[in-house]
């Protein structure tokens, strides 16, 4: 599929929000899509967790190779999302450099822009919030190859932004992400460019 | 994700061809897409059998559960082809019904048009062409669970369109599926509306 003899996209913008499970993804990730979708005229897609565990992977494991693989599905939609010209935000643990790594590429390979947002929130952070409770069940071994406990999170080395989190309340950290976004001249402002 | 409250995409289209494995789907809709690329302005891109086993269902099993969520993930990549104004070709087996009619359901939310292309090529015709030689190996029950042999394939009772693989060489079938796109008006054609 989408051969190289094919037409390319592009246009595209992904925003990937990585981080230990209770850092801050999902939050910080729905302040900044309500704000993109007033301030830039292309579509807004969220891949958040719980679509990626309804479709995408459902019945899909943890261990390593499955993890990968979940990621990679994750980044294949996005990429699908980047070709057709819209933004798309994911919020993702995506524990994994290497598969970061790929999904960039494959998102690099549809002509958009990849911005990786490292949740930068300390282990002991996540474990004091523990919003779903899964920190204490993975840290009495009720719940096995949880990432951050026994599954390893790698933090990325050198992210595009890296938001640390017991510094910035959420409107702070939303506009350090809009403020990146348009630094970079990474944003197509609403009635500017009728992409849409 | 996609909350009722997120802006709605629109105006993307997917085509979904569905029949029995050999009956000509990969075949007719490379040759649909080729056309779509000179005759609509909208970007193309192909769901095929090669990246949806590569990607999206690796590891998957042929269960009938199993089945029915390869066939929803690929409908969901689909989907956001179609929320972000593009069009979609499918070829995929999809063996059932029910996971049909909620691929439609998924697309037509994003206020997509979506097509069911059934290739209605007899079971025998299949079994005679067999390109990959998997029927050969699955009536001498080396591979278990194939669509058509030991797993059912139900034909759509209401195809938007049906080919009848037969009487039709393949630019004929596929004028006949460029014809019905024009006939209901399904193309956005080049230079005619800007969109892209």
């Amino acid at each position: 599929m989408r051969q190289d003899t094919w037409s390319l996209g592009g246009g595209g913008l992904a925003l990937w929000f990585t981080g230990l499970p209770g850092s801050g993804k999902s939050t910080l990730s729905v302040a900044v899509a309500r704000e993109l979708e007033q301030r830039d005229s292309r579509l807004v897609t969220m891949l958040d967790g719980d679509v990626v565990r309804r479709i995408l992977s459902r019945g899909v494991g943890f261990s390593r190779t499955e993890r990968g693989d979940n990621v990679r599905r994750i980044g294949f939609a996005a990429s699908l999302v980047v070709r057709h010209g819209g933004i798309v935000i994911i919020a993702a643990v995506s524990p994994y450099r290497d598969v970061r790594a790929e999904v960039r590429t494959l998102i690099e390979a549809e002509r958009g822009h990849f911005v990786e947002i490292h949740m930068d929130t300390p282990f002991s952070e996540c474990v004091a919030r523990d919003p779903k409770g899964m920190y204490a069940a993975a840290l009495d071994g009720r719940l096995p190859l949880f990432t951050g406990v026994d599954d390893p999170y790698e933090k990325p080395l050198s992210p595009d932004l890296r938001i640390p989190t017991l510094l910035y309340n959420l409107p702070a950290a939303r506009d350090l992400v809009l403020g990146f976004l348009d630094e970079h001249h990474y944003l197509v402002k609403t009635g500017r460019v009728g992409i849409r």
